[in-house]
């Protein structure tokens, strides 16, 4: 199972990063083998390989009535002469396909092919904003969550708050150097999810999953709603609106999203930079300040204490000074983003926003403490800090407005993150195989819909007041550090490559003090939330195995090599019956056509399965005894070419009989194919719908759950 | 056109009653003509005639696998050896489908067959109160609306009640007088609808229709929420839940009515003779007491004139009441559901409704008239003479629960009439055909459940404060009376029976002083919300005829007598294309399998396909080119038995190349008819759906719109 440099190959699609082909795996050896002896049996009358039409006529133009002669070419052929779909072939050509084409493309752009996805990565100096705005958004409350705890012990512990962020740094260090190494270990994606799949096992790396996929779902309604906060109560006149805002910042990022990573890149690469340029100025001037003073501290303003300073404040200090990390795992998952060497470019860029977090975490701490700066209820630290340093001018107005932006597009790192996650998720059939699914723009669009979905209800659920959810996500995150790292022991104490030992050590600090935020976090905030994710990460492993023990048992159902599988529950995992067979010579048809009455629809509908010659039979529902006399006379006058039965249903029922006639035969028939071939008349305008039957539908509804019978529609097209 | 006793067929459908066969209408000679001649061009092979089953089979038994040896069969063969459908083949034979049989049985009874038409028939003693509750109900308020208008003109007007009431009693005559000679005209069924329809021609008839329409839809929503109304104003800790009660009581008459005719009578008859006794009771009391004071009317309080009691006064006082007639169209579009012999029993309890309105009538108003009352804001006139007449003991609230129980039945009269209003309307095409289905237990179902459903929008849009459209439903049913009343005059004037001066001369009236009521109320309430009526009236004329439009282009179009139709509109009613034809050696036949997976599922649908011995393409939609070689290379694995097309779609869409590779082949080749056939996994439970893309669902969805393209589905079943 171990995956390393040596064996670059963590998935099971066969492409190194996200493929297109991921939806279509291959076939096994056995499978093929398999599919090689089925097709030996097969005989079939040349009439079947003597196609009436060129597949590959050139022609294939748009069908609209109205579309001109020149119009573009629906199919081109490669030259190798494979048919290849134009952008003409994806659109539905009505009025209304057009239109719906063109919105698409409006805020999307055009589509673009499988053929751009290596050029569809981003550089470092873009992957650096899109992949740090949550990491770097987290500074903006990290040290103050710890100076909030301390404080509780009286003025007098905030000097506790140098010591605790030394221990801090030495986790940002560990955890740093743990995903350094991660990433080049398996560097074709080195998320938690997979390290610890991988090391530790599924339901392990599923935990991690679990506690990511609270985590990006979370950090998506709590910053977009703090962002939105920050722009409320600059303009207080827009309060009412926040909700209607968070959601139109959810669909900003959302649309943003979906029109590929390079256009996310673009859009959101300034405003981290813009932040991270003004806290870096803010730092600076402010030691320049400290210096001219000679370094010495100012004591905060006196308060009491109101609890003991113990060990527990202590470590909720940590724990909660530890938020200042959360982000930090946006690049493992992002690995196949990066251009050649992916690996490589990765960790560079790790690194820069481990060294940038470590400079504002400690820069910010030392500046709190050396202004002898005191958390408040009605003013952040940080506002604090921007307020003593900048006293005059502008510059104060440009922290607050650079750090608004970057909360807002925190939430951004979660829409380039969960996405991967899931895709690698579906890879091993533990969420839904849509997942896989690349959307035009190469962006994985189902899982973009997702997150957007799910943080929207959030929002709406808690009207906005999000804080209350901070806590949470805390425990998600390191849930995932902590088994991530745990998993990289195991990795080096299997591989036992050169410096093993040390590596090994350095992921052991990161696992322990992570595992010590996760337990003291759990712990101290369960009553406050934290149970939510203490019931939700065991649901969403349950769910995960569930789903996936389904796609095992189609897998195995669906199977080809029907004749090696040993290993296969019985009763489990099976196709009910055995019918239609696998080869055609085992086929016996019946063919069953329902008739109401006898006009054009229904003609055209005999004339279809006639032409067909195999055996049929016509079903008359009739509500008396006299309508049935009446029709049966019709079919006399027609002719009677098709067998007719009548049938009176004297409660005046149509479909439920009809259904139950058919799988009854099918019933004491089972070798029997039965194929029910429905007149369906067709109208043109959606309201004309409720003026007719839909006796198809009913009829394909009330069918579908008996096996061996098979549902056709004959569809006359009515323009009236 | 002139249908009278001596013509008693006034419908199409060949019936003379609610008859189930309305549905399904026979075919006319030129259509069996055109049959005929259809079905000398037919041949088809042997083989077709060749049944591999036999359809008759009495063993045709439940078809779940758990069903005892012994189940009840499914069909039975009657003596002439068709089959007629038992209650086993009417329900899912599932556990889903035997519990919610359960429940409708519980709540509607056992279904009832056709053969029960007859015997479902109610006897006048049941008709009178079933048919007669709204018209009882409105002398509550009636003579009080015309006694409010009154006292706008000072007390000393309110003496002017004795003649308008006295043309008011003339009207009655009039109007009951002109109901019984079109009962007996039109003995299949005299409402408005018909009548108006019959002799001034379809859009009179519509009008009438719309008119009474809005009348039961706003009489069930107006006289609910009065009962309720008078419940809470008792119990005034329910008051909270009026909407709530609202609806259980519109709900209760739903399910009273789907159980059928004699239950309906049996559950609402008491109540309305229980407000009869209680009010003629009241009445002879009253007119004791008075005799006792020689009848010299007590002065009224004294009231200041706040308008000129001039001619608008008058009428305005004339037409509001007016509103005591409202309901006396009952019986007319009721006939059918008496005993035999129909009209006679219908007229027999029309003229018992119109004496028990008239002596009910003039005894309140004389009494109201006598006893020197006038209308208060706070109390009604009829608890005001109650209380006169009865001081002391429980009459007086016996009177009041009599009260309260009619006004709720008021609403079965509309439950009763308008299904059967829009069973005539669908068998002239003008509204939804399944308005003509008649329900298990022999009620017009879907109109109930329309009635059901609109009431209840419109009480809960107006939040229960319905108060506001009383005046509006008067405008409807007058609306209906002088088209019905105008239509008898020409009735007569056409067939110039004996007597028919005198006749026409009656019904003369009756319009006249209908018109009067019509004109007055449309015009003194049109701000009021009258223009709501005069806006609905011809908007529900205009659909009428857009859904009858829609119909007879349907008909044209289905007909099989495409020989002779000269006056079919060109363009207009056409089948778009001629495919497939309508005999069978004009099918040129191309199956097409699109192919996602080579697996169990697909190689049991080519091998249907292959079956069938018809030329055959597959095509496999790929993202990427390495993906379709690959597919190719499995495909020459299995041994290439059927041409096999690879389209690559490099925007990784699949659904809509798919779609318009087969719409465009079908556009070059007019000639083909297309069948793709789909390969299906169906799972078990509904929530594995999400793990399945549902790509036969889409493509079907997809190429619904184009003609002659055939979808089928193979499905797999598998129980995972």
């Amino acid at each position: 199972m171990g995956r390393s440099e040596h064996d670059p190959e963590p998935d099971k699609g066969g492409s190194p990063t996200f493929s297109p082909s991921a939806e279509l795996p291959p076939l096994s050896a056995e499978d093929l083998a398999a599919l090689h002896r089925l097709g030996e049996q097969w005989q079939v009358s040349d009439a079947v390989r003597a196609l009436p039409v060129d597949p590959q006529a050139d022609e294939l133009r748009p069908t609209a009535g109205g579309a001109p002669a020149g119009a573009a070419p629906l199919f081109l052929p490669d030259r190798a002469g494979q048919l290849t779909a134009t952008a003409a072939a994806e659109r539905r050509d009505t009025p209304e396909g057009r239109a719906a084409g063109w919105v698409r493309r409006l805020l999307l752009g055009r589509p673009l092919s499988s053929a751009s996805t290596l050029r569809e990565r981003m550089p470092k100096v873009v992957a650096l904003p899109v992949l740090a705005s949550d990491l770097l958004s987290s500074v903006a409350y990290g040290p103050e969550a710890m100076l909030v705890i301390l404080a509780l012990a009286g003025s007098g512990a905030l000097g506790l708050s140098l010591p605790i962020a030394a221990a801090l740094v030495l986790l940002m260090l560990a955890v740093g150097i743990s995903y350094r190494q991660t990433v080049h270990a398996y560097p074709h994606g080195a998320g938690s999810y997979l390290v610890a799949s991988d090391s530790l096992g599924p339901r392990a790396g599923l935990a991690a999953a679990a506690g990511l996929i609270l985590d990006y779902v979370l950090t998506v309604a709590v910053s977009v709603t703090a962002g939105v906060a920050a722009i409320t109560s600059a303009l207080p006149s827009l309060a009412p609106f926040s909700i209607p805002m968070a959601l139109a910042v959810i669909g900003l990022l959302l649309t943003g999203n979906l029109r590929g990573i390079r256009v996310a890149g673009n859009i959101f690469a300034a405003p981290t930079y813009f932040f991270l340029i003004a806290v870096v100025g803010l730092i600076a001037v402010g030691l320049v300040q400290a210096a001219a003073r000679g370094f010495t501290p100012t004591a905060p303003p006196a308060t009491p204490a109101v609890e003991g300073l113990g060990l527990l404040v202590v470590m909720r200090a940590f724990a909660s000074g530890a938020t200042s990390m959360t982000g930090i795992e946006a690049v493992s998952n992002a690995v196949p983003v990066f251009r050649p060497v992916e690996w490589r470019n990765a960790r560079t860029v790790l690194t820069w926003m481990v060294g940038i977090l470590i400079f504002l975490f400690i820069g910010l701490t030392l500046l709190f403490h050396l202004n002898g700066l005191a958390p408040r209820s009605n003013e952040t630290l940080l506002s604090q800090l921007a307020h003593v340093t900048f006293p005059h001018g502008p510059w104060y107005w440009i922290i607050q407005v650079a750090t608004a932006l970057v909360l807002l597009l925190a939430a951004n790192t979660a829409f380039n993150d969960l996405p991967r996650l899931l895709y690698f998720m579906a890879r091993d059939s533990y969420v839904p195989r849509r997942f896989l699914h690349i959307g035009d723009r190469l962006a994985l669009s189902n899982g973009l819909i997702l997150l957007a979905v799910a943080a929207a209800v959030i929002l709406v659920a808690f009207g906005g007041q999000t804080h209350s959810l901070i806590p949470l996500y805390a425990v998600g995150v390191f849930l995932a550090f902590t088994l991530s790292q745990t998993g990289m022991i195991n990795h080096w104490r299997r591989h036992r490559g050169p410096g093993w030992r040390r590596r090994a050590i350095i992921n052991g600090v990161g696992a322990t003090l992570s595992a010590v935020v996760l337990v003291t976090a759990a712990v101290t905030k369960f009553a406050a939330g934290a149970w939510v994710v203490v019931l939700a990460v065991p649901l969403l492993i349950y769910l995960s195995l569930r789903v996936r023990r389904h796609y095992d048992r189609v897998r195995h159902a669906l199977s080809l090599d029907t004749t090696t599988s040993p290993d296969r529950p019985s009763g489990e995992g099976s196709i009910e019956e055995q019918t239609p067979a696998v080869v055609p010579r085992q086929i016996r048809h019946l063919f069953v056509v329902p008739v109401a009455r006898l006009n054009q629809a229904t003609m055209r509908t005999l004339a279809y399965v006639g032409s067909l010659g195999q055996p049929t039979l016509a079903l008359h529902i009739s509500p008396e005894r006299e309508e049935a006399d009446n029709f049966r006379s019709q079919w006399a006058t027609w002719g009677g070419h098709i067998p007719l039965e009548t049938i009176q249903s004297p409660h005046r029922v149509i479909i439920q009989p009809l259904a139950e006639y058919v799988s009854a035969l099918r019933l004491r028939h089972s070798d029997l194919t039965i194929t029910v071939v429905v007149p369906d008349v067709v109208v043109e305008h959606p309201w004309q719908r409720v003026l007719h039957y839909r006796t198809e539908q009913r009829l394909r509804r009330a069918l579908r759950r008996h096996p061996g019978i098979i549902i056709a529609n004959v569809p006359t097209h009515l323009s009236v």
